[in-house]
């Protein structure tokens, strides 16, 4: 059989380090993940923005996957920027090198990032495909790592990993942006070795998922208190900071001002919040967002649908 | 008397934002400092680099205080280079404002900093003038804050705080670039509260100074270890990282490769490490610097001096 095509993509935010120095090393060193037989392609997700260490050059590439920009629904092309900012071109680029019609077409993506807040090492998912959440629950009982299900965010919309058949971002924290860490170097070679496991034995029918998940669904973001000015007028309270995936209870501090009063949660008890003070969201107005934590059974063609897409590589051979 | 003007810096890099936003909070609330009857200036010190959220434009705003580039030695100006930096055409600019002979000259400078190391709450002195080190003295006395005393590193030259007769820097962390975080803005409003407090009792005689400090004497810094191509081939231990003013013993960890082929001390035992792995120091091929700690009797002069030159700008008006 043909391997199935897995493509790892890493520095996307062209200041999240970890990851391609972790491609970097794997390079020199073979044994530091065993690709249990697919075809795995790596690719410098912004190469410019790396060169640079900023998040990125004219705008993020990881909201820049807009199928009206990619060429997908070419009638729609008027909706595009004038000036069609770099990550546009170096999002076409990527589609026309692993798309499902590129040169090296991979079923599969899994895209490393890192973050100030402090997630620990997690899973982040894109609306709710039937593969992606199959992959995610196998890496959950695997690793027990959180997952925080993106979906219906009107604001935020172009994720690279939705172009794939099937994708997840790896995202590791806290970490600042443009440092090297080895516990986040680790952590992120951990995960992407699951990841290639349970890609390995879904290709191989061998995968026995769980039956159910936990996810964290997206329900909205909340910005940082501004004065009249639009200026930021408050912290993250103390309290909160460090606090992802730890429900809030009503009264909870959120917020500090600088003359010490104090913003409290007011709103629905239980609410997770997730990426509290992540550097890069600030001017998205993003201070953290939050999620509803919830067990979902998983649905019973997930399985196959994963199988299936490996399998669509193959060109017809036999498995 | 007229009181001694004292110049407060916030931002003199772009992406270190607690400063900044300590500064732009005291003027919305009064109360956050007591001046104690001094004249405080307050400046953004590269505001377009703040704009923009990097660490600087063209160049570090905070190693272009050079002399030779400020027109201080008119004849070298050969070496300026051609097409001048934005930074140093900033650094003109504030001595223009606020140096010995500009339009609201302050003979003294706190400039506020913070850092992805795990400094803590720490004061930086450049070179040995009498003035500065009575100033450090006495806040470490108060606070008992550690003293990283830089002179003689050849690749790092035209730090702001040297163009002034006193001044010291005021490096808090860790926090990530562009992070805003309650505990470092508290903790540089304690530093500079504490700095305010000593600086009014010098100027009015009322300083009592201990009769030593401890400095940390800066030696040299060490790179990462890098491949043959020049690209880094290990990070900071885990067991280095956060460690900063932690005396190194011989055979302690310091990298940590991607195989787990670790680096050890072999030098000097006894070094303290500073600024390990802050970020925008990779640029500079420093992954940490080392020290010696010494304790340094006070240098007699000192606390006439620095009384004097806070009498200095009171043109001659009896204190």
């Amino acid at each position: 059989m043909a391997a199935p095509r897995v493509l790892v993509v890493a520095g996307t935010h062209g200041n999240e380090i970890n990851g391609p120095w972790l491609l970097e090393q794997w390079e020199t060193h073979p044994d530091l993940l065993d690709r249990r037989g697919l075809q795995v392609e790596t690719v410098l997700g912004n190469p410019e923005a790396c060169r640079l260490a900023r998040r990125y050059v004219d705008r993020d590439l990881n909201r820049s996957f807009r199928p009206e920009w990619l060429g997908l629904v070419p009638e729609s092309f008027s909706s595009a920027p004038r000036d069609v900012p770099l990550e546009v071109l170096r999002a076409r680029e990527l589609m026309a090198a692993y798309g499902s019609s590129g040169s090296l077409p991979c079923s599969l993506v899994f895209d490393l990032h890192s973050t100030t807040a402090a997630m620990g090492a997690s899973l982040v998912v894109y609306g709710r495909r039937p593969a992606d959440l199959t992959l995610a629950a196998a890496l959950q009982e695997r690793l027990g790592l959180p997952v925080y299900l993106h979906e219906g965010d009107q604001a935020q919309q172009g994720f690279l990993v939705e172009r794939w058949p099937c994708g997840l971002v790896v995202e590791i924290g806290p970490v600042p942006q443009g440092v090297r860490s080895a516990r986040v170097v680790e952590q992120t070679r951990l995960v992407l070795q699951a990841a290639f496991d349970v890609t390995h034995e879904a290709a191989h029918g061998l995968l026995i998922t769980p039956s159910d998940l936990v996810v964290h669904r997206h329900l909205g973001s909340i910005d940082v208190p501004r004065d009249p000015a639009g200026r930021p007028d408050a912290c993250i309270h103390p309290q909160l900071q460090g606090r992802d995936w730890h429900p809030l209870r009503l009264g909870d501090p959120l917020f500090l001002r600088a003359d010490g009063e104090v913003i409290r949660h007011g709103g629905t008890e239980g609410l997770v919040p997730v990426f509290i003070n992540e550097a890069a969201y600030a001017e998205k107005a993003i201070a953290f967002s939050f999620t509803s934590r919830e067990r979902w059974p998983l649905d019973p063609s997930g399985p196959g649908a994963l199988r299936a897409l490996l399998m669509s590589d193959q060109r017809g051979e036999p498995l």
